[in-house]
C-alpha cells in the first residue's frame, strides 16, 4: 500500500499545484487584458518615436522612450548598457522602370546594408530569373552588364509563413553576390512578401569578402513584380537605379535598455524576457519588433500589478541592433560573461503582436519535456504548440555561447510577411487584444518557472 | 495468433488511411493556398456589391453575384431556393449629445428592426446605469421620461470573445424592453465592441410583445461611450435621437443560393456547407459573413479542381436573413422535410475570416469522437480545437429539428468584435491567407467525412 498512498499524494500535490497555477494563470490574464498598458506604450514608440534604425537619432530617442517606460511599469532596477551599433544610411533612392514605353518610378526600397549607386543613375538592361538554378543556366553574355531580376515567389503554400521566409530570404541576402561573380552591375528582387500589394520590403543583405564588386541591390512589391515579370516575358525592359544607400564607417554608441525585477529567494538566477529596440527604417517597427518590446515591459509591469515576488531575477530586455548586427545580442553576452551571471532561461518575442499559439523551444529534451507539460494550463489561453525549435535572434548569443535555455513566443504567422519590414508595419496593424495576449503567454510561462525551476 | 494479425492488419489500415489522409489534406491545402479565389471572390461582393441587408436591391444583386460564384467554381448543379424575408429600413438618423456646453453629433446606429423617433426629434435628459442590476434599483422618478444609456462593457477579460459577446449581447437585444417598462422614453447601448476606436456596432434588437411602447434604441462606439460615461458622472446630459428606422410590413421576397457537386456512391446523403449571403447595412460584411460565403464556394471549387469526386453530395449554401430572421435556414430546413432528404453533416462558417483554430460540434459524443480522433491530421494546419459546442445560427433549423449533425469552423477570435456590425467590416480588414486557411479546413473536414462516413 505504501507505493499507492505515495503516487496519490504526488498525484494530490501535483492537483493542487495544478489548480494554484491554474488561478495565477487567470490573475496574469485578467490584469493584462482589463489593466496592460502595452498597447498604450506600443502606441507611443510607434507614433512619437516612429522607426528607428540602429545609429540614427531616432534610435537614440527610442532607447530613452524604453528607459522610461521600464521605471513606469515599475522595474526595481533600470539601466543602459552599452552597444557599439553599425549605421547604414539609405539616402535619397528611385528606381525606375520602361515596362511600357516610358520610364515610370516605381515603389522599391534599398536592401538594407547595402551599397547604393553613389547617387549616380545606373541604367542597364534587365534580365529576369526566376531562381538561382535558372540563374546559374544563363550564359555569361546574358548575365553581364544587366541587372539582374530574381523574381523568386514567397511559397505560399507553407502553413507556416516563417518557413516561406527561410524558403525566400536567401535572394534577398545573397543575389547580389551571385550575380557579381557573372558580371552583372546591379540586382532587383521580388521581396520577401505574402502581401497581395505593392510594399516593397527591405531587410539586411551581406557582401561576400570574396566578391570584390558591390551590386546595389533593390526590392519591388508584389504587384511591380508581377507587372514586371509580363514585361520581361515580352521584351527587353530596362531600369535606372539611382541610390545613396552605403554603410557608414565605424560604429556608434548605443544601447541596450534593461529593466530588472530582483528574485527575492535566488536573485542570481536570471531570467530574461526581450525584443529588440531597434527596427528599419520604413514604417514604424509595430511588430518588428515595437511588440516584443512592449510585451517584455508588460510582463514586468504585471509581475508588479499583481504583487508577485518572482524567485528568480527578471529582465525585460530591449536589444538594440538586432536588424542589421545583432551587436545587442553580443553585448548582453559579454556583459553576462563578464559579471559570470547565472542565467536559467531566455524568451525572445520577435515574430509579431499576433495571437499566441506556442512556446518555442531550444533546450534540452529534459527542459522541453518539463514546458510540454504544462500544456494543458496554456490551452484555455489558445496556446498549444510546444513542439516547435524556436529561440530568437538576441537571446541566440547567451543561447549559444552560455548554453541559455532560450524559447520563443509562436503568434500565429499569417500575416507577419504582409508587413515585415515595411512602410505598413504600422502601429494601426497591431490589434491590442493579439499584442496583450503574447504578454499574458509570456508571463505565465516566467510564472511557471519561477514556481517550478526549470531542471 | 490470429487476434494479434488482426490487430496489426487494422492498424496498419489505420496508419496506410491516415498517410492517404494527410497526403490530401496537404493537396487541398495546397491547391486553396495557391490557386484559391475565395480572396478574389470576397473582394467582388464586397466591392461590387457592398453591404445587403435581406429585402435590399443589394441583397438581390448578392443573389446574383452568389449564383455567378458557384457556376464559376464548377458547382454540377446551382439553383436558388425561394426565402420571403423581412426587411427592416434605417433611413437617416442622427444622436447629439449635450455633453459640453452644447448639443454635438456623434457616431450612433440604431439597432436592427428598432423602431426609431418616426423622422422625429426626441429630447430628453439621459440616465445612466452600468448594467441591468443598477436600472433595477433606480426609482421610477430616474427613469420616467429619460433615455436609458446601458454602460455595459464588453468584457475583454474573456480569452474567446464570443464569451464576451454572449454576456453582452442582452444589453442589445432586450434593454428597450426593459427600459419601456419603467416609463423610459429611449435607449442609448455601449455598442457590442472590443474595439479602441469609435464604431457603433448594430445588429439585431427585438420588441416583447408584452410591451406596448416601442422604445428607439441606438447604439454608440466606444470612445463616445467613454465621453458619456465621464459626462454622465459630472452632471446632466442630454440627448437628441432622431431616426427614421422601422419595420416595413410583410416579407420580401429572396433567396438562398445553393451550388452542389452530386455523390459518386450515394448521392442521396448530404453535407451542407455555408455561410450568410446577407449583411447589416453598413460597412461590406465582409468577416461578417462575406468570408463564410467564399469559403463555402471554395470546398466547391478545390474539390472540383483537385479532381476528388465525393461519394456523398456536396452542397454549399449561402442562406439569406442570418441577421434578422434567419428566413434562410428555415427554408433550408422547409425544403429538406419536404423532400425527406438525408443529411449526413452541417458545417457553417460565420465567425470571421480569421486563421482557423477549430471545429466546433454539436452532434452525439460518438460523433464528436469520431472526428476528435482526426486532430493529428489538422494540427499541422494550426486546427487543434475540437472541444467547443458550436455550430451555426443557419444551420440550426436542421440541426434543431432533423438532428442534422452541426460542426461550426472556429476561427482566432480576437479582432472579430471590432469589425462585427460596423462600416469598418470591410474587404480590406480580412488577410488573404487567413480566409483560406478556414477554407482549408472545412474542405478538409468534408474530405474526411467522405472518406471515413460519419458513425
Amino acid at each position: 500500500m505504501k507505493g499507492f498512498i505515495l503516487v496519490c499524494s504526488a498525484l494530490s500535490t501535483f492537483t493542487f499545484a495544478h489548480a494554484q497555477d491554474s488561478l495565477m494563470f487567470r490573475k496574469i490574464s485578467d490584469e493584462v487584458m482589463l489593466h496592460g498598458t502595452c498597447y498604450d506604450n506600443l502606441r507611443t514608440l510607434c507614433k512619437e518615436v516612429g522607426h528607428r534604425l540602429s545609429g540614427t537619432p531616432a534610435a537614440a530617442n527610442a532607447v530613452k522612450w524604453g528607459e522610461k517606460a521600464m521605471k513606469e511599469a515599475g522595474a526595481d532596477k533600470v539601466w543602459l548598457q552599452p552597444v557599439n551599433v553599425p549605421y547604414w544610411h539609405r539616402g535619397a533612392e528611385r528606381l525606375e522602370l520602361n515596362m511600357e514605353k516610358d520610364f515610370r518610378q516605381v515603389p522599391a526600397l534599398s536592401l538594407g546594408n547595402s551599397k547604393g549607386t553613389g547617387g549616380k543613375t545606373l541604367e542597364a538592361p534587365i534580365v529576369m530569373v526566376q531562381n538561382f538554378d535558372e540563374f546559374k543556366v544563363l550564359p555569361d553574355a546574358a548575365v553581364k552588364g544587366k541587372i539582374v531580376f530574381f523574381n523568386y515567389r514567397f511559397r505560399q503554400d507553407f502553413l507556416t509563413s516563417f518557413e516561406g521566409y527561410g524558403d525566400a530570404v536567401a535572394y534577398r541576402w545573397n543575389s547580389p553576390n551571385i550575380a557579381a561573380k557573372r558580371g552583372a552591375v546591379g540586382v532587383i528582387i521580388r521581396s520577401m512578401s505574402t502581401g497581395i500589394d505593392d510594399f516593397p520590403h527591405t531587410g539586411s543583405m551581406h557582401y561576400d569578402d570574396s566578391v570584390s564588386v558591390k551590386l546595389p541591390e533593390m526590392a519591388i512589391g508584389n504587384i511591380t513584380a508581377n507587372a514586371l515579370e509580363y514585361a520581361c516575358s515580352r521584351g527587353t525592359v530596362k531600369a535606372k537605379m539611382t541610390s545613396e544607400c552605403h554603410m557608414v564607417d565605424g560604429l556608434r554608441p548605443s544601447y541596450n535598455v534593461i529593466g530588472e525585477i530582483k528574485g527575492t529567494e535566488t536573485p542570481e538566477r536570471i531570467i530574461t524576457v526581450g525584443g529588440h529596440l531597434d527596427s528599419w527604417d520604413v514604417g514604424e517597427g509595430a511588430h518588428d519588433d515595437g511588440a516584443g518590446c512592449v510585451q517584455s515591459i508588460e510582463v514586468l509591469r504585471t509581475l508588479k500589478a499583481i504583487g508577485y515576488k518572482p524567485r528568480y531575477t527578471i529582465r525585460a530586455v530591449l536589444f538594440m541592433n538586432e536588424e542589421n548586427g545583432n551587436k545587442g545580442g553580443w553585448a548582453y553576452l559579454d556583459s553576462a560573461k563578464a559579471a559570470n551571471e547565472n542565467h536559467l532561461l531566455a524568451i525572445e518575442s520577435d515574430a509579431g503582436g499576433f495571437s499566441p499559439r506556442g512556446i518555442g523551444m531550444e533546450m534540452d529534451e529534459a527542459k522541453k519535456a518539463q514546458l510540454s507539460r504544462y500544456a494543458s494550463l496554456f490551452l484555455p489561453y489558445g496556446v498549444y504548440d510546444f513542439v516547435h525549435e524556436e529561440g530568437g535572434v538576441d537571446i541566440s548569443p547567451i543561447h549559444n555561447k552560455m548554453n541559455v535555455p532560450a524559447a520563443g513566443l509562436l503568434p500565429d504567422s499569417q500575416r507577419y510577411f504582409d508587413y515585415h519590414h515595411t512602410a505598413n508595419d504600422i502601429f494601426e496593424n497591431v490589434n491590442h487584444r493579439e499584442l496583450k495576449m503574447g504578454a499574458v503567454t509570456m508571463t505565465q510561462l516566467i510564472y511557471l518557472v519561477c514556481e517550478h525551476g526549470l531542471q
